[in-house]
């Protein structure tokens, strides 16, 4: 690595940690709710305006419906978060619904839950980048322009935080958070208050009607509890992230379980009462809200018009305009959290990938910590995929938005079904008293979980597949296809490579036949040479393949002059290439002996700058590809390092933290 | 390589020739003269245009001095013919002027007509497509938006064509030649008769004036000298790729020297011939061409009026107009020998280029020949330069031509300077009188060519320099520059490997201290263990580094209980990496004992995708490239194929000519 590239490193990370360090990267609970808990949290400033999108496409007729379907959303999430703090208990190592997934249900089951959850982190990612960039554009309208660079710069910071480590993103992400609660508190405490001594807070949109779109106009029956129905599923991404804490056991402070659980009970209360807040006041504040602002009624020049967001709306309301420092600051703090809001997927994923890399679902590399003991490569592979949906989409929140939940409540439904097995089986052998009836309680809390998740997903199935989930759930079957094709491979490898007699496989072959390749008679060839014959083969010969007649008969000429005592063979080679002629000896030389190895020694020049490898011949790169596929071979590299090999090696050496790089230090001059 | 990439391979060049083909290639004089002449003899196409177009700067009434002119180029022509013939008859090995600048002016002067002459050989290629393509749009106007797209094609098919080897190209190339020249001197003869008759041919443009540049009217003096001049070295162009045969002299039948010198004189009669012909034609015919139609006095709507070549002009006036059958044919064949010119380039470029890559100044695989016995690697190289510049220059070819020439006189001045020294030296020791006597006729020949050729170089930078020709210039200087560096990179590695005591440096290092690298107990680490048991190392340990500690411990644990008898080392990694621990404890070894040389052997596994390459840890790559920078160490590596390896090995190894490509027969399972 150049100089240049570690310096970038190491000012983008921080110094590289120790592997003994990671203790101190364990998070107390004030640190943790804003990390795991960022995405519920701030979902709030979407999750109301979600509802009252679908509900006004019918104009203002089913708006009473608004309630009703806070209400339901509310129950769904206390229930969850109910569950959650069982599995928080019961599965306190981190896998979180996976972990409870295979472990109940088998490995299948568990797959499907892993393969939902890495799409949805994904999709966290987009969708809270995506929404937090639309309302920096609702408070500075100039940067409408920029939407999608802005989405992918926000995406490289996040990932640049998270590079450096658990801990540190972590205070980053706490003040925002907790700003952004207080905020959302003040606004509602304040708002409710002005209701209740007589002065509500109007919105600026409340003096518009709103005209329905002709389809959805005066429904009734069925129709009418689908639009409700859909309203809720969109009102559900207040539910995304609950189990994040469940997944991020281990990151917390010791009694781990103890604090997740108290963690994610803090995290259900504020967000609860936040949503239902600003639910309330949405309500009472008269806030008009439209996937078409054409449609409101007595709005002149709607082309122009800039809608804002509900947050935006209640806030401009509460704090008296557009222009007062309570709007700016919700504004503000909205934005930011919903941007870091992505941090929980930054955290949830990595970890995840590196549970099911440890379960050889996924290539092993993602089970590596970087320099700063975060799973760098995790990080990136999110942060990719993630920029590309952003780009793809134009970082559109409401394109986005489809994609969404339906890999949350398939991962709830599985996790809650494979609690109530857990609390079966643990039953079937736990005796006291106290502890049966408390497992019979979190089987009843589950059970009801597992129902009530089951419903919303087929009601998510019903009323988003059309509109976009079957993208995501297109992504989650290639995911899961994909896995399963992992770990079979590392199987057939595990099963192929099992020592069975360690005593008969470490029987040596029996003899070694030593072939040296000779290009032309140097010292790098006599090097060769040399160390071959002190590894004392049965056989020693030397090899060159005459690719013109006169160079090869110089050689020999050499050869003989030089009195070398090694017996040089010439292989002809018509087409003059090297590689296939010394394939066809090394293979008859097996084919004669089969029960021997063959070792084929190789002189290669080692040079300082990567362009002085274009004035030598790389054929002998190619040659050791191929050799290496050839059964009973081994392939001996001797070096030979040119001067300015050593030159350039020197000052890399004595750069900052090279030995630990592993770059080498200043070598004594062969 | 694929079978799909290797079939079309196979399509674009044919089967792969053996090397003792390479006789068959030689080409008889009746083929060699369109392949090494194509370039002088088509230049007649633009040389007497060339001329027109500096003169009519100043309307018509410069136009007096074009036989002058002329007579200048024809003169000029005959020296350089005259001094090229005895350039192949002393020097028949096909240096042309770099082997002559070479033997008698030191090697500097030898690169710097190296250096010249391969910048002019693209620029023959840049030059002679894009004029190909200009004759092609002045008889097809509706390709005239093509015209970048059609260079490249045409690029690509010569290309094609000579990486299908010498001979075929020649064969490609003799018929649109003789065409060519048949075409011409029928035109021109059919001409004359007509003026000596009294009706003699009268141009198009004939009836029009032009219009000055008022920079240029009413010149005296030195200004009007230099214009002469100007239109003397455009008509210059003439002379460009004369040397082309004393560079091609190998490429003969027996007697080699002989049938070049007599094609070179053929050669030459026909070029001045055709020039002499044309440029007396355009003259009787009063041809009119300007760099601006709009100059023509007399011409409505000049901004849309497409200004034909002066051969066409001819044609159509001497074949009675421009849907005659006669013009179709002379424009066809113009247009074909124009672009087959850039043949020449493709014949000298790489014969060159190989002969410096034999001499060290360019890489070596410039000296190797491919399938088809040509010098593949300098044919792609001049068509990716040639490439460049045609794109680069929209293949314009008035922007073209200010880069040529320079090139030419640089080394046709350079060469017989060359050449007077060399005969110089040839009477010293001669003492034939009839040889002295032809030796010295020879020394007056190419003295007159040096004097008059370096006055023309003069000329050239005194009146194209700042024009463009500054560009060749710094080229061929890089070139210069790089050329001698990568000689003393080769003189350097050549001095540092120069044997100098075979049986010292034969001498094999006092002990072999092996090291076996392991990161799991599975059969390729054991296969490892037995091949390296089987070099009977005087020292044998298996090397870990713990990158994990409990994974450490569990390897070390399963060593012992396997009863494996060679001692385990585990190296701790505190910061998760594996290169650096492992490099230094290798160094360490060496520093303990730096007579001996430590083995260090690599478990690789071999795959059969390269995606599954994706789910091994590619550390040993990274770790073997480091080791090979470390002084007194040769690496192994112990291969492990896969299964998937050697399904995916088989069905390659019999597509037909696999081994010949160096592909592996069906191997014997391992």
């Amino acid at each position: 690595m150049s100089n240049v590239t570690a310096f970038l490193k190491r000012l983008v990370l921080g110094r590289a940690l120790r592997s003994e360090e990671l203790g101190e990267t364990l998070l107390p609970k004030r640190l943790a709710l804003p990390i795991f808990a960022s995405d519920p949290l701030s979902s709030v400033a979407y999750a109301t305006q979600e509802i009252l999108l679908v509900l006004t496409l019918g104009g203002l007729a089913y708006l009473h419906f608004t309630p009703w379907i806070a209400a339901a959303v509310v129950f769904l999430m206390t229930v969850v978060v109910l569950s959650y703090r069982q599995v928080v208990h019961a599965y306190p190592s981190g896998g979180g619904s996976y972990e409870v997934a295979s472990t109940n249900l088998g490995s299948s089951a568990g797959l499907v839950v892993a393969a939902a959850l890495l799409v949805d982190y994904v999709m966290t990612v987009a969708v809270s980048v995506a929404s937090g960039v639309d309302n920096v554009i609702s408070a500075v309208p100039a940067l409408a322009g920029y939407r999608v660079p802005m989405a992918l710069v926000f995406v490289g910071l996040l990932t640049a935080v998270n590079l450096r480590g658990v801990r540190e993103s972590g205070r980053a992400f706490a003040a925002p958070t907790y700003l952004f609660v207080a905020g959302v508190l003040l606004m509602c405490g304040t708002g409710l208050l002005r209701y209740l001594l007589g002065d509500p807070p109007v919105a600026a949109t409340a003096q518009y009607g709103i005209e329905p779109v002709p389809a959805e106009a005066n429904l009734v029956g069925l129709a009418l509890v689908m639009l409700v129905l859909r309203a809720f599923t969109s009102g559900c991404t207040a539910l995304t992230g609950v189990e994040a804490i469940s997944n991020g056991v281990p990151a917390f402070r010791r009694p781990k379980s103890r604090n997740a659980a108290a963690t994610m009970a803090a995290m259900g209360l504020i967000a609860v009462t936040m949503f239902v807040g600003v639910t309330t006041l949405a309500i009472v504040a008269d806030v008009r809200v439209t996937d078409d602002p054409c449609r409101l009624t007595g709005l002149p020049d709607c082309e122009n018009y800039t809608q804002r967001t509900v947050i935006a709306q209640l806030a401009a309301a509460v704090f008296g305009g557009e222009g007062s420092f309570g709007f700016f600051y919700v504004q503000a703090a909205t934005a930011l959290v919903l941007i870091l809001a992505a941090n929980t997927a930054f955290n949830g994923f990595p970890l995840l990938a590196s549970i099911l890399a440890q379960h050889r679902y996924l290539p092993r590399q993602l089970h590596n910590r970087g320099d700063r003991l975060a799973f760098s490569n995790g990080i990136l592979a999110l942060a990719v995929v993630a920029g590309v949906l952003l780009w793809a989409y134009r970082a559109n929140v409401t394109s986005l938005i489809h994609l969404y939940i339906l890999g949350v409540f398939t991962s709830f439904t599985l996790c809650q079904t494979g609690m109530v097995l857990h609390w079966g089986r643990e039953l079937r052998t736990e005796t006291d008293p106290r502890l049966r009836r408390r497992h019979r309680t979190s089987r009843v809390v589950n059970g009801t979980g597992a129902v009530i998740t089951a419903l919303v997903l087929v009601i998510v199935l019903l009323t988003k597949f059309t509109e976009g989930a079957w993208l995501a759930v297109l992504a989650a079957a290639v995911l899961w296809v994909t896995m399963r094709g992992i770990r079979r491979h590392y199987d057939t490898t595990a099963a192929e490579l099992a020592v069975t007699d360690p005593r008969k496989e470490l029987a040596p072959p029996s003899r070694v036949l030593t072939v040296v390749l000779v290009s032309r008679l140097h010292k790098a060839t006599l090097r060769a040479l040399a160390y071959a014959r002190a590894t004392r083969p049965d056989r020693l010969e030397a090899l060159t393949v005459a690719v013109d007649r006169e160079s090869a008969a110089e050689l020999k000429r050499q050869w003989e002059e030089a009195g070398i005592d090694v017996p040089l063979k010439v292989l002809d080679s018509p087409y003059r290439e090297i590689t296939g002629p010394v394939l066809l000896y090394v293979r008859s030389i097996r084919r004669e002996s089969p029960r021997d190895v063959v070792a084929v020694f190789i002189p290669e020049y080692v040079v300082g700058h990567w362009w002085e490898n274009v004035l030598h011949n790389q054929s002998a790169l190619w040659l050791k590809s191929r050799l290496l596929f050839t059964p009973g071979v081994m392939v001996t590299s001797v070096p030979w390092r040119l001067e300015s090999a050593a030159l350039a090696d020197h000052p890399a050496a004595r750069a900052p933290g090279a030995v630990r790089r592993g770059e080498p230090v200043p070598p004594p001059r062969s």
